[in-house]
This record gives structure tokens, C-alpha cells and sequence, in this order.
């Protein structure tokens, strides 16, 4: 078992409101029966995928809030993926086997490889977490902040609750704006991660 | 039926090399049977979706070169779409429909609302076109130019072969970049989609 590790990392961390925590779901009907869980496969998809290649140091959270079990994490660790491809209805199968193998106890289990689940909510991701940030329309724009091992948190189209946005609050997060449009989440990754390669690449030039 | 119009629009033209013409795939497929479609509808939803919103300033161009059937073209155009969700498989669908009622005879159908289908390959799609972008990493920084009407070309998985890339030059296609690392034709999109935006922005304050 490998546990979290935020240090040179890119961490992001998916909150799934209607996002269901049991297996039983039709791979057909991700929006509907899944709860919008096409969003978070695609939020897999942006927080690992290069061309023919996985980004090993990424790690993603996503939080399952839609019921009918109790609140689920499901952790993917990019330098320990395997069998991921990019089309949702892949990762969505790897979630489905995650969900069905998750401990009733509440132990972390790793369904298959690089991919860990176990009972919990958004604060369990985020402990140990350093630096927060709160992908905002009406945050400070991103181009402005320097980072140190990033916890970027996002919400699905539901956004983030007012529980969960005061959870943010108390742990410190800044609110951070990466375009002057609202965008899907997996969308936001996206945008986010040509900025940090940006600013990597800056900073190896010179 | 309405004409291509590159005034005021983004346009992007994605090359599916394997990407089936023929209606007969299966939607559990994407990835194998239908020729890796699932990068296609990806940017689909990349190219359109906003949150809550669709982007009704773009029109794509899917070029479909896998066979069995002759070469396909199905064009999305923004302002006229309907029935459009994020998700792969609803994407999958609307292009089966389009494969499923293409005519025989060379003339564009309009399969469902805002979406256009014909036989045709690359040099059809960029009939008209103004200024046209190569999206490749040895390009020349998009953050260092201004577009007018551009017209973004890109390959899938595949990229763009050299008959395409000699087409390309004929046209006196120019190459930009948008970050240091290679990545999937939908993510290019999301970047180029957020530059332009930030662009209009910036213009829209000053």
C-alpha cells in the first residue's frame, strides 16, 4: 500500500455530488443511472493523459457523494497506474471494480493498480494536503501564483457546496481563476496542468 | 441548410485516421470498432461545451479516414446545435446518426440540428477557410499571435500524415504551439479555446 504523497506532485481533488458509490450502475448510463459520473471519468482522463503517455506525477481524488452507500474516496496514483485508457467508458469499469472491492470497515483497498478506494469525504482527502486551491471563476488568476505542491479542488456541475466551500475556508484554500469563462472540470485540469508545464519549462530555460 | 461560415467563428478541423464511415459500430466500442471515435467525441465536447452553456461562435470539422466507406466529413456548428450532451456516448450516437444518413451522392445532409454530413476529406473542409493554424509542438508560440477567423487543423492519436502536412503547407498552413508537452487533440482544443479566450478578454477591458 502506498499511501498520499504531495510532495512534487499535482494533486486534484474531484467532488462527485450525485456521483453514485455503489457498482450497480449500467456502464450505458453514466449522466443518469451514475450520477454524472461521465464527468469525473473524464476529470481521470485530463488529470493523466499525454500523448502516448500518463502523467506519473499527478495524483487525483474523487469524492462520491450520490448515495446509495456511504460516502466513498477513490485515490489515483500516476505512478502506479496501469490499464487506464482515456475513453470513459474504461475508467468508468475501473470505478466500477473499485466500488465493488471498497472494505465495509473503512480500510483504503487498492482495486487495481494506482487505484485506491475506501469510505470518506472531502477533508480525509484533503489531510496532509499543502498548499489549497479553490478553481474559481472569482479567484486570483493563475498566471499571477507560484505554487508549491498544489491540492487544486473542483466540483462537478453542481459545483461545490456551501458545507463543503466552508470545509475550503477553515483549511486555508485560495481561490484561484484560470480563464474569464466557466468551465467543465475536467476541463479545468486541463487548462491548469498547460499552465504548471508552462511555468516548468520557464523555469528549466533559464 | 446553412453554409460554412469562418467570420467571427473559431473552427478547428480534427483528422480521425482510423475513424470509421460506415454507421456499423457498436457504442460499447469506441476505442477498437469504431476506429478510436471516443478521440473524436472527446473533442467534440471540447470544442462546444461550456458550463451549463454551449459555445455557439465555434463550428469543427470531423474528417473520418477508416474506411469502410468513402471519406467522410461531419461538421458541428455551434449556433444551430441541439441535443448535444458531454458525454461520449451521446456524441457517439449523433455521429452514427449522421454516418447512418449520409447521401450518396456527394450532397451535405443535415442529420440532426447543427450537424452536417458528406463525403469529403481535408481539402473540402478547409474550402473557404481564412488563416490556417497547424496545431503541432514545434510551432510557434500561440500566447505570441493574434488570429483573425483562425481555423485550427489537428490529428488524433495518429497525428497528421505527410499527404495531409504537403496539404497543409500548399495552403500556407502556419504551425503554433500551445505548450511544452505533446498531448491529446481534445486537450489542444480546451488550451487554445482558453488562450482565445483570455485574448478577447484582455481586448474587451482595453
Amino acid at each position: 500500500m502506498v499511501g498520499p504523497s504531495y510532495t512534487d506532485m499535482r494533486n486534484f481533488v474531484v467532488v462527485g455530488n450525485k456521483a453514485v458509490t455503489s457498482p450497480d450502475f449500467s456502464l450505458n448510463g453514466l449522466p443518469s443511472s451514475a450520477g454524472r459520473l461521465d464527468i469525473l471519468c473524464r476529470c481521470v482522463n485530463s488529470a493523466f493523459f499525454l500523448s502516448h503517455d500518463i502523467r506519473r506525477d499527478v495524483t487525483l481524488w474523487l469524492i462520491l457523494l450520490g448515495g446509495p452507500d456511504p460516502q466513498v474516496i477513490i485515490r489515483f496514483v500516476g505512478d502506479r497506474l496501469k490499464h487506464l485508457n482515456p475513453d470513459e467508458r474504461n475508467i468508468a469499469t475501473l470505478i466500477k471494480k473499485a466500488l465493488d472491492r471498497k472494505s465495509e470497515d473503512g480500510r483504503e483497498i487498492e482495486s487495481t493498480p494506482g487505484i485506491y478506494v475506501k469510505r470518506g469525504e472531502l477533508k480525509d482527502a484533503l489531510e496532509g494536503a499543502g498548499e489549497i486551491l479553490y478553481l474559481h471563476e472569482d479567484g486570483v488568476n493563475i498566471s499571477d501564483m507560484e505554487f508549491s505542491d498544489p491540492t487544486f479542488v473542483l466540483g462537478d456541475h453542481l459545483g461545490i457546496s456551501e458545507e463543503y466551500e466552508g470545509i475550503l475556508e477553515r483549511l486555508g484554500a485560495k481561490k484561484v481563476s484560470i480563464g474569464p469563462r466557466s468551465l467543465h472540470a475536467d476541463h479545468c485540469i486541463i487548462i491548469t496542468h498547460n499552465r504548471l508545464d508552462i511555468n516548468e519549462f520557464d523555469r528549466s530555460c533559464n
